[in-house]
């Protein structure tokens, strides 16, 4: 346990580089990606909650996703489950569960977990919170930085500086976005560039005064609908506001912010972390078999000489005979296949089915 | 017309490497693979009809399949079909319809045409037949054959020998396998090596000759149920003596040995032939878009920078993301991936699915 920790799980996003295995109505942090047949959502709640009671575990997801969300954790106190009422992106989901939790509680750290994560090492995931909450305590907002492994393209990254002198935290001295190949290599190298895994840990306080000096009209809603739960008028005051709030993530929004004013900390930690982002990616987690073929969901695959590649199925037999690396989804109402190193472009398929009117198969 | 002219359909394999379009119960020649929505059957008979009328078209096929090449042939007179009561290759199928034809007209000149050959230049096709009824007036067995125009290594070969002496017809020195590449490419450059395509025209009595020095049971077995036909007796005896005959294909069965006797001529033609035998094949026959992509039975098909794929499916949305040269099969049962330069191998699934038991899938 650690005192007065309200972990939050942002539960959001259709994660289109996962279509059409994720979809619209049906996200991929409710799949059974996590260990031991535990959906992402269930493996994120369960890697958290030796660190905190369950009574403080707090769950933002679309009110689309609710019901599905309570079903998964069905021992989550109803009034822990925030229900949006649209999509406002991160920073709003984020905002409001530090504002409830610090309306319970006004020394009550919070941190943000995505749910669609996976992290292989969770006593190296336990530590880092641990250390992080530390540092959260002098007031800074932390973020824990994943030691890079690979040159990769699809993260972020943080560029650290000094050490803090608590711990072995450092200061961040900024954000960066996703790197081109050649720039991925140089970070990778260089021993202080961080990939950026979204995951924080402040201060309730510290994370509003963030919110109230950068974006006052977040501040002023999220306070206001924290305390309307509070008072037992949550859900209609959340609706009535809710579509008023600026729509930005938590990274743009306040973390890069404050980190220009040097208000951000960061805990290194090699946790094993993985952002199923695509397709390639959530090869690179499931386990494969001895030809390094991925399965999911699939009963019945004849595999003929091929290798590398990710089926994803819905009860029909696959045939592979000689290819390699393909992802190949056989869905109810879709077929669907690309190369794994074509993984990143899938979004435009789900833009073009967009732009067509395929909304059917969103 | 050719006077006393009887072409002989052999249709019958279900084609193996065509699978998964092509089943057990459902051979590839009934398949709408012809020009104009015509299945191949449908388009071979069409092909022929200038050539004979429609009461001297005789059609070989498998019990199984008898009712639907009468739907398919709705016209055809019922004696003309000849259904076998279990598979004995191609030899017993072409020695019955020259029996038949023989028992019929003892002037009667039959052809065997199979069910599920392309050819794109009729015209040509009916000289190279006019050519070779001339010929084989003489008592030659005589094969059409087609001038090579790439080294393919998926066909078998004729080596031509002297000119006959009647119009264009050669002699034919030997049938030779299907080569391997270079050997493919050595027969290309000899100008005397002829694909052979399986086309055969001949007197019915200059077959049957050979047949009774050859294959004596199989003589007295096809002229015993070719009389019992025209007795009106025929399907009981057909039953009867049917699974005693050897089972052979007409070429190694026949033709070889009237090859080694000088008793074979050949006809040149380019008559733009190919045989449907593997989906890289079929893909090189029907019509692509700009992208080189060909589709079968496809409604809904969205393709991202993706080529040359052959998309075969049956009412879901097929969507290809940066993919080239594959066969995609999307089937009610069966979702089947393989590239085109490994059509060669797909027997080597039916094999497996055989041995697996899978007799569902065959």
């Amino acid at each position: 346990m650690i005192e007065n920790f309200y972990p939050v799980i942002p539960a959001g996003g259709s994660g289109t580089r996962l279509w059409p295995l994720s979809r619209k109505g049906r996200p991929k942090f409710l799949f059974p990606l996590g260990e031991a047949e535990r959906s992402l959502l269930q493996a994120t709640a369960r890697r958290l909650l030796p660190l905190a009671d369950l009574d403080r575990l707090l769950v933002v997801t679309g009110a689309a996703h609710a019901d599905a969300v309570r079903e998964q954790l069905p021992d989550l106190p109803r009034a822990n489950l925030l229900a949006e009422p649209s999509p406002r992106d991160s920073g709003p989901a984020i905002a409001l569960a530090a504002a409830v939790a610090h309306s319970r509680d006004p020394d009550a750290i919070t941190g943000s977990f995505a749910a669609d994560h996976v992290v292989a090492d969770v006593p190296a995931f336990h530590a880092a919170i641990r250390a992080a909450a530390e540092v959260a305590g002098s007031g800074l907002l932390v973020t824990i930085g994943v030691t890079p492994t690979r040159p990769e393209t699809g993260y972020g990254y943080i560029k650290t500086g000094e050490p803090l002198g608590i711990g072995a935290a450092l200061a961040v001295d900024r954000f960066v976005e996703k790197p081109d190949r050649e720039t991925a290599r140089s970070y990778l190298a260089s021993g202080d560039h961080l990939w950026n895994a979204g995951m924080f840990i402040w201060r309730a306080d510290a994370l509003l005064a963030e919110v109230r000096r950068q974006l006052p009209d977040l501040y002023a809603g999220v306070t206001a609908i924290a305390a309307a739960y509070a008072g037992g008028d949550g859900t209609r005051i959340h609706e009535q506001l809710w579509p008023t709030l600026p729509r930005v993530s938590i990274d743009v929004g306040i973390v890069e912010g404050a980190a220009a004013r040097g208000r951000v900390g960061c805990v290194p930690g090699d946790v094993g972390w993985t952002d199923i982002g695509d397709w390639d990616t959530l090869g690179s987690v499931l386990p494969a078999d001895d030809t390094g073929t991925v399965t999911l969901d699939v009963d019945d695959l004849l595999n003929l000489d091929s290798h590398g590649c990710i089926v994803a199925g819905s009860g029909r037999t696959v045939v592979l005979l000689g290819v390699r690396d393909l992802v190949v989804f056989d869905g109810a109402d879709v077929v669907f296949v690309c190369p794994r190193d074509r993984a990143q472009d899938v979004g435009s398929v789900v833009r073009a089915l967009r732009d067509a009117g395929r909304d059917e198969l969103l």
